[in-house]
């Protein structure tokens, strides 16, 4: 059974100041923080865990945050990772008050990567910095490449763009090249890397990238 | 061009007075008003444009809440149905007053049913009263069964959950038994559909429970 703790809305209205003093923190303690975004169902544990048994060298821990269960941080537990389970309160997102108790309680230290599973939502995650250094969505196949016309908030915040399930590409109609191009649109710099966690497509590119974010 | 109108936060603290005024005023009208809600990508639009082409006889209107963009309207105009884009100015969720106000520019007399597609979010839609008579979600087959698990108030507040994409079945994990005992738990009362809008599988059985609601 995974460790799960309650949290509560931050009292607090300097969320970015409390993001920004979280951010230097662990930069000085040398451990990268990514914020992963999506829709529910996206596919967000599935590529954390494959994510973890690509990379056995590299120590990573995992706060899973979610409105209610423990599913996905018994999912991260069985790979033999370090995972806590957020409840959020109902709360549609996460701020870097409540991501800052997740990681005192997790206990970070040791750890190279700490990711930070957000509520499954495109819209509200990308209104609150957490802290993190990078913040990463994912956008799965059968959601459909209109997306980032809908939710184009989510796509200006993020680092990386993860277009996952490609595996189902034959079974839906989705235009890859349409999906980048909507998304380049509103953030020219997004990295952009399409993936299927299930058949391995892909997970190499976005590893490197993620590798190359801890310098 | 579908007309698009831009939405602001009600300012009123009454959402559910205001709701159950409009719910009496379109009852009295004899319109049908429905709150469609789920994860973006789940496949609300599509479920809609079949129904209408499955029901001619039946005079259907859509308002069409989302961020940005008016795909979804221009989808809806396309079938010849009458269709409003609303822009809910970043907003995650519609409430009781954006809906009267959408209702009032579309112009929904001589409709039987009118549809709310709201925004793509499977957390803050649940928490505000439309004023509509049925709450229907989806939840999509590539989205996963352990959805009820992580957001129960969507399924509590729901008389009706279309289980869609279900031609999908055979390339995903999808539980269907696990999904549909983990959403009756939660609501003992739900009206269960499982539909593939794409082959028209089990699109019957949900029109009818359509119809069924107009009386």
């Amino acid at each position: 059974m995974p460790v799960t703790i309650e949290l509560h809305k931050t009292i607090t209205a300097s969320n970015d100041a409390d993001a920004r003093a979280l951010r230097e923190e662990l930069s000085r303690k040398g451990i990268l923080l990514v914020n992963l975004m999506s829709s529910p169902g996206s596919g967000k544990t599935t590529l954390l865990s494959r994510t973890i048994r690509d990379l056995p060298e590299i120590s990573i821990a995992v706060l899973e945050a979610d409105i209610d269960s423990d599913v996905d941080a018994g999912r991260i537990e069985r790979l033999g990772a370090r995972a806590l389970q957020l409840h959020t309160d109902g709360m549609c997102h996460v701020d870097a008050g409540m991501t800052a108790r997740g990681l005192e309680v997790l206990g970070e230290e040791g750890s190279d990567i700490v990711f930070l599973e957000n509520v499954g939502n495109l819209i509200c995650p990308a209104e609150f910095d957490t802290g993190a250094h990078k913040n990463v969505m994912l956008l799965s196949v059968p959601e459909g490449d209109d997306k980032p016309l809908k939710y184009p908030l989510m796509f200006r915040k993020s680092d990386a763009l993860l277009i996952t399930k490609t595996d189902a590409l034959p079974f839906f109609t989705f235009d890859t090249e349409a999906a980048v191009r909507r998304a380049r649109r509103l953030n020219p710099d997004i990295r952009i890397f399409c993936v299927s966690a299930k058949t391995g497509e892909g997970m190499a590119d976005w590893e490197e990238w993620l590798l190359s974010c801890m310098n």
